[in-house]
């Protein structure tokens, strides 16, 4: 099994590693050993809304084979939504199984078409721009329509990691990965 | 005002990123618009525990003339407590007046003598690591001694964060953050 994190300038970092955190535990955590994951852009380097450079592993790869991709949001997404030749890359993971985002990341699942007809969510601020790429937008943390699962703004991400966690691996590693990660804050 | 993340091989990414994203949104929600802040590690690329290469914008800095550093935990820290090269290049933070750390991060301040005679806390399973280093060692996800604040485990790191914000620009501006972050759940 393996997943594809897939980023892009001016992205919101925690978007990204509240789903890395939960999901890469998985593996270090011993319940699916076989899950690897790699990073991929249409740049080799690409900076956060704060300018943080992270190297990606992959420019531009096909995302067909992946099991799963993941799509963080930020402002940078307003702008890729329109931006054909992005547009026309992320439309490689069609065949992907199962294909998720956290807060506008659905803008772009959205306009790769990959929401058509389907219940989705994102920052709660932009409800308007997601509905015409889906059927319907739920004002929900986290929307799971089987082969799409999208989430909302920002920390949305943990509970989305958390979430993928339980249905790849069930409910005793979710426990687990989530006690590790000293989440939620006890009452 | 300027803060520093402190990196280093083998730390871990939400370790830094859960306050790392509320304390970069003082600026960019403007309640502390000359807020700023840089990355420093001893090599100019780090990598997290799994592998995620980020490059960080000063090697080595004297840290001295920094307002706040901050220092996450990760597997790394049990070799660098030990590391005589890289605990002298932190000692250098000795001037600073807000020293702060998420998770195992508080291995390294205590181990350039920075938590000498204050209570502190550390990852749930390495308070015994943490207690040569420390006055007392307290099992809460955030202790606040003035100088010096620790936090728990991985997601306390958003937690720490946000308490930041609060003394940093207070209440209604942690409020705000918050917020913006959807964080935490709702119940």
């Amino acid at each position: 099994m393996q997943a594809c994190f897939i980023l892009f300038d001016d992205y919101t970092l925690l978007d990204f590693v509240g789903a890395y955190d939960p999901l890469t535990r998985l593996r270090s955590r011993g319940h699916l050993p076989d899950f690897s994951w790699t990073t991929a852009a249409v740049t080799p380097t690409v900076r956060d809304g704060f300018g943080l450079p992270v190297t990606v592993d992959w420019v531009r790869p096909d995302l067909g084979a992946f099991d799963l991709i993941f799509i963080p949001g930020g402002y940078g997404t307003r702008s890729l939504r329109e931006d054909h030749d992005f547009i026309a890359w992320l439309k490689t993971a069609a065949p992907v199984p199962l294909k998720t985002s956290v807060c506008t990341g659905s803008l772009l699942l959205g306009a790769a078409g990959f929401l058509r007809g389907l219940r989705a969510t994102t920052h709660f601020n932009e409800y308007a721009l997601l509905a015409p790429y889906c059927g319907e937008v739920l004002r929900e943390r986290i929307v799971d329509e089987g082969s799409v699962v999208t989430a909302g703004a920002v920390a949305a991400s943990l509970d989305l990691g958390l979430h993928l966690c339980e249905r790849l691996a069930g409910p005793s590693a979710r426990q687990d990965i989530q006690q590790s990660m000293h989440y939620p804050a006890p009452n």
